[in-house]
């Protein structure tokens, strides 16, 4: 097989079959085909598409280049949740703990932060000590002991999708529902799961920007999730204004904290227990929702699922005692009150605007391995359909300098939009498969 | 500016605009874009298109990195021709000397075969010590001594085009309009031409195979090398079967010097003299099409033409006397004479298949690199429309080992077909711009 024959192949809108599909795959992990024509191939994949068959061979061909995690003598059903990323998306810190605290195994592998969007591990890191890089070993412990971990990917564990996330990343190959279904898959599939909730963003915050868009992905997220073995589900949700009022990193812990202590913003709880809801549903912990609802509003109040967060930090190396006191994870050098023009009703809190603010004030990296600011970020005070005054501010900022400050209140500015008018809050779960 | 912005902007079908292609090619020259950010961005290019005015943008950028030469004192005016390429293209072998006799100067920067087209250098290099890679000095001398010379383009010329050719070979962006345009031109612009005639090569044998993509190909030349500031025009020209009967490299200097004494085969006569009638006309040489052919064929007649290639060669190093016996340059070990299977007409000589098999006999090569085998080759015997008996040889197949032969039959077998009923030959000029 010639490398260039199969990039022609899909360059021409033809479907590959799975010897070609895992010839390029395995060429390209043992370096036979160099990176320039995987990026041809994925430049090739991310305006042709590919079919249901070629997505699957695709996860399919990824996860073989790797091991899949066992877990012997594990009773609980291995239950994750993934979302596809968003702006102040802080539920995977609350929900691991929290479903764990129901008697679900979540060995959850998440990722790191990159463009406008946040990464649950460069939160976590922000809780001084804790450990992200779990051995294959630690995270099966973790998962029998604890009942939860976060932890990035190993090199074991579909390490194509590691190669070839880093090279899409700057080949303008990104946003792809065929290239984003086969990192995602593979990678929990490696996991060794039993099922999975899916959390599908959509809105200028999110890479899908449409419902269109976002419910292709949920559907062939589900599709070949289903077709792989996994009790797959997906809620599609809004991501046209920041999910909660944090946005940043230790912002993000603080506000995480707050909502497994029964205290946390409506939107944020609501999501939780949506997700964590289904979650149950999928381990056959529960009926119905309402009683999955009830039975994780529960695990809240009676402290069991906060107590389970800081036995997870303990377990990873973290140091516990400061989520008494999480809000002193914050030392930004400098704080700025952006404030309200005018009266009126706020018609949007852009959450693709309010993200890139974020990135410029140094909560985010434009490339794969640059360093980021984990005190920096927002706290968004007004959110679309709450009222303000002139003069009172609409979110907080803070950063570590001068020159990120300035560089962030342009766009922070942007992002508000106040009316006249009443406007309603955008409807946070638009769509479930 | 950011790359993969570059790269999005494409993927997405929008406009390149001047300072975006200037920083990618420059970034690709200097080394501060790597190989999989332009493949990523050559893949995109090639599915989704670039205007005339991106694509003139491209050809600037492509000179830009290199020089262009200069010719001072040389009044004789500078007239190129340029063949996109097909089976038993050796008009360039004829048509640079003849033109030289008529007394423009034709300093012509050829190309090596790729796949199963030809390259002019690789068959000039049959002549015993004939020398290619000329230095720019050398190229601007002959052109004034000789009128004209056929060499490699230098690192000096266009060099991004030579960087980036190689990669489009194992990327499967080679078949795109604009990135040939600009490719072909950024090196003639190079080499510092007055005028240009395209020869667009349209059939199973060529990149174009629909007429429709030739004339495509021939307009963007055409417009885009006008625009430039060439005096430009082009023929496509029928590509369906192999033009004239020698296939290879030795094999191609015999018919072209049997060309240039007046015993070629007509289509290669033909078309030599409609290409080199707009070659005079560019130069302003001539008033009309008849008086051109008529000066062309009497330096053929006169003897002048065959003189100056042996001038050229000579210039170039090569053993002008091997030119009065040229079959002897093919010593191949093993013929094979391959016969009609059956008594008729010759419906079809696919011109795809003959480069096939003279690809698998050792005369070209897959991949830029390769070595080539100079002796091996094909003498078609009959073309379309020409009668056969039963027994008779089709073709007579030279290679240097039997395991090559055997690869060439059925590819050459599969390449005539023979019907009971006449078919006219194929019409050679198929178009004009």
């Amino acid at each position: 097989m010639i490398p260039q024959w199969i990039i022609e192949k899909k360059r021409d809108g033809l479907p590959l079959d799975a010897a070609e599909i895992d010839f390029f795959i395995r060429g390209y992990m043992d370096g036979s085909i160099p990176d320039y024509q995987m990026a041809a191939l994925a430049m090739a994949i991310c305006i042709r598409g590919m079919g249901f068959g070629e997505t699957m061979l695709l996860t399919g061909s990824m996860l073989a280049t790797g091991t899949r995690l066992k877990y012997p003598g594990l009773r609980a059903p291995r239950i994750d949740k993934h979302s596809t990323g968003g702006i102040g998306d802080k539920i995977s810190l609350v929900l691991a703990p929290l479903a764990a605290s129901c008697g679900l195994a979540v060995p959850m592998i998440a990722g790191r932060g990159l463009g406008i969007t946040g990464g649950t591990l460069d939160k976590l890191e922000s809780i001084p000590g804790f450990r992200t890089n779990l051995t294959d070993k630690q995270i099966v412990r973790a998962a029998g002991r604890c009942g939860c971990c976060i932890a990035g990917a190993s090199a074991r564990l579909a390490p194509a999708d590691g190669k070839l996330y880093a090279l899409r990343d700057v080949t303008g190959t990104v946003p792809s529902v065929p290239l984003i279904v086969a990192s995602i898959l593979s990678k929990k599939l490696a996991a060794g799961l039993d099922g999975i909730v899916f959390d599908v963003k959509c809105g200028s915050g999110a890479f899908m920007q449409t419902p269109r868009e976002a419910n292709l992905l949920a559907e062939t997220l589900v599709r070949i999730g289903s077709l792989s073995g996994l009790r797959a589900s997906a809620l599609v949700t809004d991501m046209s204004q920041p999910l909660g009022r944090a946005v940043g990193n230790a912002h993000e812990v603080v506000e995480a904290v707050e909502t497994l202590q029964g205290r946390g913003p409506a939107d944020v709880v609501e999501l939780t227990l949506a997700l964590g809801a289904r979650m149950l549903m999928a381990a056959g912990a529960a009926r119905g929702e309402a009683p999955a609802r009830a039975f994780l509003a529960g695990k809240i109040r009676s402290g069991e699922a906060f107590g389970k967060f800081k036995a997870m930090v303990r377990l990873q190396g973290g140091d516990e005692n400061c989520l008494d006191r999480p809000e002193d994870l914050i030392h930004a050098a400098l704080t700025f009150p952006l404030k309200a023009a005018r009266s009126g009703c706020v018609a949007r809190a852009d959450a693709g605007l309010i993200g890139r603010a974020a990135l410029a004030l140094g909560a985010g990296r434009n490339r794969l391995g640059d360093g980021i600011d984990r005190s920096a970020g927002i706290m968004v005070v007004k959110k679309t359909g709450e009222q303000v005054e002139r003069g009172e501010p609409l979110a907080w900022l803070q950063a570590g300098s001068e020159k990120r400050m300035e560089a962030a209140k342009p766009l922070a500015a942007e992002a508000f939009v106040i009316s006249p008018r009443r406007v309603a809050a955008p409807k946070l779960i638009i769509g479930e498969i």
